[in-house]
């Protein structure tokens, strides 16, 4: 079975679910939310197969932990879709309209894409999420998980496949792409035509991977390289609260800090706080010479920063720090190292917090608050696809909206040019 | 001077350009609409000798004239530029917008992507209407034109250059990209990270070579595969005359008809008046086996379509037509054969027009209507740098607004999670 007849039965799928009503898509994700219930048993026995042959193969305790499912994951899977049911629809939403002057009544109304592609790591639980996205945004979907889950991802999709069916939708609207080659992440970036985008979720390579090489378009989501920059008029309570908080609520995902730059003003009185309160927490602070000096002072060791560590998207525990003299230079630095994702600023002054805003080019820009609210549950939006980190069509979390594209529907009365 | 040093400049460029006033932009935008005006003569002669060297290579009638500027083409170019100046900015409109439970202020913000590639065949009015828009929208633009035109664009950006350094500006916001060589496309294909976005405009083959090669993310434009249907329910009269408007009134265009499909029950009545009108028009008909013999009996030759002919952006007084038996049949045959640009049904039925513009995958749906509408212009948008045919950020005709990505602005008080 090649991917390209895969995404051809994804296509007819793709024509049916686009003219679904809304109450035809939530009972289906209804039924799909009570099938994981139902046949949790089969589910946990398949990603225990993949536990064992992860074990088997030396997998590494946290990837480990990302993959295990348990009776609690599965639920959380079936209260996704179930949430997802409870958004509103995007397709059929109006974003413009106006009648021209000729009289022609012209809108402008959300149509899903047609067939979306996730290429994504080991979580089994994505693949529940982005089914139900992808369903309640009318669109059909081929997902290409890890080889390392394919038994729980394989016993995922039958179980949505089936409740999808008997629901009266067709099951072609999910997918799962043979994930055991390679050579099936080459045929889906290669499908343009058959998919209409595709969404690499996952480390930078392979974020990297799918955007240098696909024919299909991308949306680019995730490395997050994000900065904290502690302005000369900062709370430095609050900024202390927030670089924490930043760091070590969740150091593993794409919304944590990465790096402190501190102006030189407040780097004596801040560095003399956050250094031990860091240290206190764990965090390994890589720093610029100055802020080893202040390391040094406050009996807090500080390894020196290289190119690399103020590049780095770490993932861990570890901070690059800088000490920076003035808001443009902060600037600056983030424009050479950022990934454009989540930028913050502490400070009280409205003009530094403006000119921070203005000139800092990133999907979010945070004043006062924590990297980590970029988020599209924390924003609101009910759900999220993941974070875009690029410019073209969305950027930052993207919601049910984001998976949808645009059609103008203009209607005449036999009007020519 | 590598395509790279070009973008690194344009980037710089671009940073100052994306905290410009609107005022600042219009009067840059007014000062290059004068420059065109001063310098008509100096531009007029490197056209000519742009002119004579095609005319020495044998370049066609048709390109001739799409290459050739006149004093009226040179001041339509600055009236394009005044145009932009009076449109209102996209920077800064806050598309939504709402306050958090936990009190952060969400806006989402439009912004400039930041540099816009521009690759472009022979008309040189398309370098002043380019870089006038990506100027208004904060962009700064690398402009690619074809080599055949080279004197033409150097002379045209110089001017502009020179304007908008006058109005305090930077000029590496508008930069000519060399044409001479096919490397140059190649490279700016490849300055991902450097390039924000590009935007082909031109035949089908260049639009094909960067949309598969480019590592910096494209929109598609204009590929024009346009049907008419006449359903059952048509008012035959207003069907006639969409039918021509449609193909005639400008063939060499992307949202000129390209085939006609007509329904059975009405292919008799229809096509008896149809080929006789489009025979007058200088319109030559490639049909089904159907519509040849109909043309027969008309006494109006017609060819027999073949499959390219139903695949065929004619740009030409050719019309592939079909007899189809219903509604579905026709949607079928579009999504076979269309190029998702624009398709239009005449019909007095409300469910045909709703089973039509529901089912039909296209960037722009006409009921009633002619695909010439699909336009920019007529759209009320007051300017276009083309028009997508791809789902991705903008479908259909492309303003200002689709000139910009956006950016979450959050605003808190030491919030953390």
């Amino acid at each position: 079975m090649t991917i390209a007849e895969d995404a051809r039965r994804a296509r007819e799928a793709s024509a049916t679910l686009a003219t679904a009503t809304r109450a035809a898509k939530d009972s289906a994700l209804h039924a799909m939310a009570d099938a994981l219930a139902d046949r949790t048993v089969g589910i946990l026995a398949a990603n225990s197969a993949d536990l064992d042959a992860a074990r088997g193969a030396g997998m590494a305790t946290a990837l480990l932990d990302r993959l295990a499912l348990s009776a609690d994951r599965v639920a959380g899977m079936a209260d996704g879709l179930r949430r997802a049911a409870a958004l509103p629809d995007p397709v059929g939403e109006v974003v413009r309209g106006s009648t021209l002057p000729n009289g022609l009544e012209l809108r402008q109304v959300r149509v899903p894409f047609g067939v979306v592609g996730i290429i994504y790591e080991a979580r089994p639980n994505v693949t529940a999420d982005a089914a139900g996205l992808c369903l309640k945004s009318g669109n059909a979907v081929l997902l290409r998980g890890s080889s390392s889950a394919a038994r729980s991802n394989e016993a995922i999709v039958a179980v949505l496949r089936d409740a999808v069916a008997a629901a009266g939708l067709p099951a072609d609207a999910i997918q799962m792409v043979d994930s055991a080659s390679r050579d099936s992440v080459k045929e889906l970036m290669r499908a343009r035509g058959l998919v209409d985008v595709l969404i690499p979720r996952g480390g930078a390579s392979l974020i990297r991977s799918v955007v240098e090489d696909s024919t299909v378009p991308v949306i680019e989501t995730g490395v997050g390289n994000c900065h904290v920059y502690v302005d000369e008029a900062a709370d430095l309570e609050m900024a202390l609260s927030i670089v924490v908080n930043a760091k070590t609520s969740r150091p593993s995902v794409c919304n944590a800090a990465e790096s402190l730059l501190v102006h030189s003003a407040v780097a004596d009185a801040f560095l003399a706080m956050a250094l031990p309160a860091l240290r206190d927490a764990g965090v390994t602070v890589h720093g610029c010479p100055e802020v080893v000096s202040l390391g040094a002072a406050a009996g807090v060791p500080v390894l020196p920063a290289t190119e690399e560590d103020y590049a780095a998207e770490y993932l861990s525990l570890d901070l690059s720090a800088a000490v920076v003299p003035s808001l443009p230079a902060a600037v600056a630095h983030i424009r050479r190292y950022g990934s454009g994702h989540t930028e913050a600023i502490v400070t009280g002054s409205l003009e530094a917090a403006r000119a921070f805003t203005s000139t800092v080019d990133a999907a979010a820009v945070m004043v006062n608050a924590s990297t980590r609210f970029t988020d599209g549950g924390e924003f609101g939006f009910g759900a999220e696809i993941g974070i875009s980190t690029q410019k073209l069509h969305a950027r930052g979390p993207m919601g049910l909206p984001e998976l949808t594209s645009t059609k103008y529907v203009v209607t005449g009365s036999g009007q020519i040019r």
